[in-house]
């Protein structure tokens, strides 16, 4: 039997969740924050891939599967708070945001205005058929 | 006076709050994960140094206003889904955890079982005083 009192160790919120910041091992790059749940986590963890919960359609998002831009797991930390949970990943495909791009974070603050400034690398239409 | 449409096109939590990470400029380091309301987003981008909202006091943080463990921004950056910030920070003193390590994220999942993985820099009593 898996020994899960790491699971127990965390934090969860008043919703069940903790973010989860994905940052790309070598380039150190944050591709992306999401959440999770403990099934998520242990999942993760077991599975080697990340896999969030997707509060927006209410159930377990693996990461990639419609995308096929799966991350694999390198490591998994977690905060001085135990309600953070970082994960160093290898992003498949080099795409992790769902718009095509790197990164999810490519608006940029400029003179009190959000500026794109990463390029699109793949048409969502492409990636989601 | 101050345009502040860019404040408007963030999508603040239920709670009037959004995740906020701070990343170490030049390193790559993630360094934290905190939250900040609408004003503390707004102070931060002003005064060039992380402001968060801290849920446990309910009120602004000025981090390193105790331990002088300053937060300089380098760059502000929005995801795709505009509720998640991400900070490009200079860590002054080269702590940002109060536990007085670089980073917040020194536990690390081995064999089932969180392991603290990077030393203690500076003793926290040392810090708050």
């Amino acid at each position: 039997m898996t020994n899960t009192t790491w699971l127990d160790e965390v934090q969860w919120g008043a919703d069940g969740l903790v973010p989860a910041i994905a940052q790309e091992a070598g380039s150190g790059t944050v591709l992306m924050m999401a959440w999770m749940n403990r099934e998520a986590l242990a999942l993760t963890a077991r599975e080697g891939r990340a896999i969030y919960w997707s509060r927006s359609r209410a159930k377990l998002w693996r990461k990639g599967e419609e995308s096929g831009h799966v991350q694999i797991i390198k490591d998994i930390h977690l905060d001085c708070d135990n309600d953070v949970v970082l994960l160093s990943v290898e992003q498949q495909g080099g795409i992790a945001c769902h718009t095509g791009r790197h990164n999810c974070f490519f608006k940029q603050l400029r003179d009190d205005a959000w500026v794109s400034v990463d390029p699109v690398l793949k048409d969502p239409q492409q990636i989601y058929r």
